[in-house]
C-alpha cells in the first residue's frame, strides 16, 4: 500500500488531487476499482478516462482536467507506470535451494541464493551467479554461464557454451545455442557444417517464449545489453544484435547479419542474412529487409489488407505493371 | 467394427449399397483397403473416387453414381467423416494415476480419474477437474486451473494463474502465460512493465504445438469457447479471441487486439496491436491487418509468387508507381 | 592437429604453400589466429583475406594469389571447409548408458551403445537403433522408432508412431507428431477430425529448434532423406517433403502439400495447402505460394522495404492501380 505522495517522491512526479490517496494494485482505466492506480499513455484510450473507477491515474499534465480522480503527473506516463507497477507487483521472491528432483552435475557449484527447480538438468561446469533461478525441467548444457539475478523459466533449453549476463529473463520454450543452419551443397546432398561457436548474451536481456537463438558457426552469436525479444523470434548464427534493440513477436534475423543499437523490429519483420542494419532503424511490422540499411529511420514494405475481391483485381493489375508502363511510353511517344 | 447401417443411424446419413458393409478403420481414397471407410469432400480429389479400394465412402448425394463401393450419403461429408473417425479411432484412454516421477505440490488435490505423467511438475494450489491428463515433463505454475477432461500433452508449460476450461487440448511445446511484451522506453533503455494479468481459456479449445499465449498486462488475455489454434501461433497480451475463431499455423495477433467470433485467420496472417476485428472475418493466408475491420467478409493482401526474373521487373515497376502516375497526369493534361 | 598435406589427401585438394602447416581449429578470416584454418567462399568476404592471421585458408584457385598464408585449393571451398571442420571438431562423443533419472518403459530395449539423458521419458515399445542419443527431458511417445546414430537434443517431443531414420538430428523444442489442424465446421462449431496417421522421417534429416512436424490425418506425413529444416519451421499434416529439400527459418508448408526433391525454401516462405511443388524449385525468402508449381526455377513475391514515407505513397498508388489502368485506357482511346 503506497500513498500518491510516496510514489511521487520516489518516481519524480507531481500529485494532483489528494496526496494521501492510497493504492495497492494496478488496473486498466476501464476495469480498475478502489485502491487501484491506472495510467493514460495511448490517446486512443482517453475516452475511458472520465468514467474510470480507479483511485488514481498516472498521466501527462495536459490530461489532468479530464481526470475524475487523483493523478500522478509525469512527462512519460507509461515509463512511470512501469516503475509504479514494479513497486506494487514485484517479481515473485526466489525460493532458494536445489529441488531434490533436479539433476546437477557434481562439477557445478550452486550458490545458496539460487533456486533450481524440479527436473532441471545442469551439465558439467555450468557457472551460476548469485540469485539465479532455473525453472522446472529447464536444461543447461556444459560450460554455460549465467550471471547474477538471471532467471530461466520452466522448459528452457541452453546448449553448451552459452554465456548469459546479469538480470536476464528467458521464458519457457526458449532455445539458445542450437546449431545454426550451416549446410554445404555437395554432389550427394547437403553436408552439415559444424557449428563450433557459442552464444554471448549481455545484461538485462529478455527473450520471449519459444524463441530461438542459434550458436555461432565459428565465432559467437552476440546479443547486446538491454535487448528485448518477444515470442517466437529467430536469431540466426553469427548474428550481432546491438544494445537496446527490440524485436516483436515472430520476427527474425538470418545468419551473419549485424543489427545496430536501439533498433525497433516490428512483429513478423524479417532481415535477410549477411547484411548490416545501422543504429536507430525502425522496421514496421512485417517489413522485409533484403539489403543493408545505412540510414536511420522508419522502413516499411507491407501492403495492408483489402476486401478479397478488390484485392484480386489489384493483384492482377500489379502483374501487368510492365504492360502498363509500356502503354504509357507509347502514349508519350504519340503525344510528342 | 461398425456396419454402415449402424453408422447411418448414429450420424443421420443414408446408406447407398449394402448396409451390412463393415468398416473398422479410416483411409484415404487412394490408399484405403478392405474394411476401411474413406470420404470425398474436396472436389480436387474426386478423380480418385472411381479407383478407390475402400469398403465404403462418405460423400454427398451428387457423387453417389461415381462411387464403385457402398456409400454413406450426407450433406456434409467432412463433418460426418470427423464423427465416424472419432468413433473408429477414439482418443487413447487415460491411464489414471500420478506417476512416481511426477512432482506435485502437497497443496494440490489430484482426482483419482486424472493422469499425471512422469516428470510433470505441478505448483502450489493448482486445481484439476476430473479426467485431466498432464503429459510427461509438463509444468503447471501456481494457482492455475484445468477443467474436466482437459489434456496437456508432453512438455507443455503453463505459468501461474492460467485458467483453462473443459475438454481443451494443448499440444507439446505450448507456452501459456509467459509475460507479454510490455516495455517502456526510458533514457537508460527499455524498462520492463510487470505483466500482472492472467490467461482465461474457454471450453473445447485446442492449441497447436509450440504456440504461445501471453498473460495479460493487467486484465487477462482471453480465448473464447471452441477456439482452435494451429502450430506456432502467437497471441499477445490482453488479446481477446472470440468464440469459434480459428487461427492457422504461424499466424499471430499483437497485444490488446480484440478479434470477434467465428473468424478464420489464415496461415501466417498477422493482426497488429490495439485493433478490433469484427465477427465473421476471413483473413486469407499471410494477410496483414494494420487497421480495425468492422465489416464481415474475406480480406487479402498477398501477392503470389512469380518467376524471379519477372518478379524483379514487377518490383522495380512498383517502386516507380509514383512516376507512372505523374506521367499519366501529364498525358491527361496534354490530351485535354 | 592435422597438416595441410594430410587434409589435402583426405579431402582431394591441392596445397599451396607449406604442406607441413599444422592446424587444430577453425576460425573466420577476421578472427582466426595461429593454428587455425579458415575459408573463403562468399566473395563479400574477400576483402578480409589479405589481412587474415589464420595459418591456412581453404579457397578456390582464383584466390590463391590474394592469400598471405598457405592454402588448401578446391573447387568448392565451403563443402571442403565443412569436411575439414568436422574432422577438427567432431560431434561430442556419446556417454552411453541410461541416466538413473530417465524413465524408460519396461517394454523398451535400450542398446548398450545408446545415451538416454536425465528426465527423458520413453513410452511403450519405443525402438532404438545403435548409438541413439536421447537428450535430457526429451519425451518419446509409444511405438516410435529411432534409427542408428540418431540424436534428439534436450526437450524434444515425439508423439506416438513417429518413425525416424538413421543419423538424424532433432534440436531442442522440436515437436514431431502433434495432431494436424484437422477441423470440420458444424452448426455447433468446429469438430476435431482425429489425426490417425503417423510421421515418417528418412535418414540424415536435421530439424531446427522449435520446429513442428504434424502427424498425418490418415496416412503419414513424410520427410525424405537428407532434408534439412531450420528453426521454427512448420510442416503440416500429410505433407510430403522430397529428398534433400531444405527449409530456412520460420518457413512453412500447409497440410496435404507435396514438395519435390532438392527444393530450397527461403526463410519465412510459405506454401499453401493441397498443392504440388515440383523438384528443384527455389523460393526466395518470404515468397508466398498459393498455386502449384510445375516448372523448376526461382520464384519470388516480396517487395523490399522503402523508407516509410515513400512506402506510404507507393502503397496508396497501389491501391489506385485500377483507376490508373482505366485512365491509360481512356488516353489510348482519345489518342486513336
Amino acid at each position: 500500500m503506497f500513498s500518491l505522495a510516496e510514489l511521487a517522491v520516489r518516481f519524480g512526479c507531481e500529485v494532483h488531487g489528494d496526496p494521501e490517496t492510497r493504492v495497492n494494485a494496478v488496473g486498466t482505466l476501464q476495469t480498475a476499482g478502489e485502491g487501484c492506480i491506472t495510467f493514460l499513455a495511448n490517446p486512443a484510450y482517453k475516452k475511458h478516462l472520465e468514467t474510470t473507477k480507479a483511485s488514481a491515474v498516472i498521466l501527462a499534465s495536459q490530461n489532468i482536467d479530464a481526470s475524475p480522480v487523483a493523478c500522478l503527473v509525469t512527462n512519460d506516463p507509461y515509463a512511470t507506470y512501469a516503475a509504479v507497477a514494479t513497486e506494487l507487483h514485484p517479481p515473485a521472491a526466489l525460493r532458494p535451494g536445489v529441488h531434490p528432483r533436479a539433476v546437477v552435475d557434481p562439477s557445478v557449484k550452486v550458490p545458496a541464493s539460487c533456486e533450481i527447480g524440479a527436473g532441471a538438468v545442469l551439465g558439467e561446469n555450468v557457472e551460476l551467479g548469485e540469485r539465479v533461478c532455473v525453472g522446472p525441467n529447464t536444461v543447461i548444457g556444459d560450460d554455460s554461464v549465467l550471471g547474477n539475478d538471471t532467471r530461466l523459466m520452466a522448459n528452457v533449453t541452453l546448449y553448451h557454451n552459452v554465456r548469459i549476463g546479469e538480470r536476464c529473463l528467458l521464458h519457457s520454450g526458449v532455445v539458445v545455442g542450437a546449431d545454426g543452419f550451416g549446410i554445404a551443397q555437395t554432389a550427394s546432398g547437403w553436408r552439415k557444417v559444424p557449428q563450433v561457436g557459442g552464444v554471448t548474451i549481455g545484461n538485462d536481456v529478455e527473450i520471449g517464449a519459444a524463441s530461438t537463438v542459434d550458436r555461432g558457426a565459428i565465432d559467437d552469436t552476440c546479443i547486446g545489453n538491454g535487448v528485448k525479444l518477444d515470442n517466437l523470434t529467430q536469431v540466426g548464427h553469427n548474428v550481432v544484435v546491438g544494445e537496446h534493440t527490440v524485436m516483436a513477436a515472430q520476427s527474425g534475423i538470418a545468419g551473419s547479419t549485424t543489427v545496430g543499437a536501439r533498433c525497433v523490429i516490428g512483429g513478423r519483420a524479417a532481415i535477410s542474412g549477411h547484411l548490416t542494419v545501422c543504429d536507430d532503424v525502425y522496421l514496421l511490422g512485417r517489413a522485409s529487409v533484403s539489403r543493408s540499411i545505412s540510414t536511420p529511420g522508419a522502413y516499411s514494405s507491407v501492403l495492408p489488407v483489402e476486401e478479397a475481391g478488390k484485392w484480386r483485381k489489384l493483384a492482377a493489375r500489379f502483374k501487368r505493371l510492365d504492360e502498363m508502363a509500356k502503354k504509357i511510353r507509347d502514349l508519350e511517344r504519340n503525344s510528342e
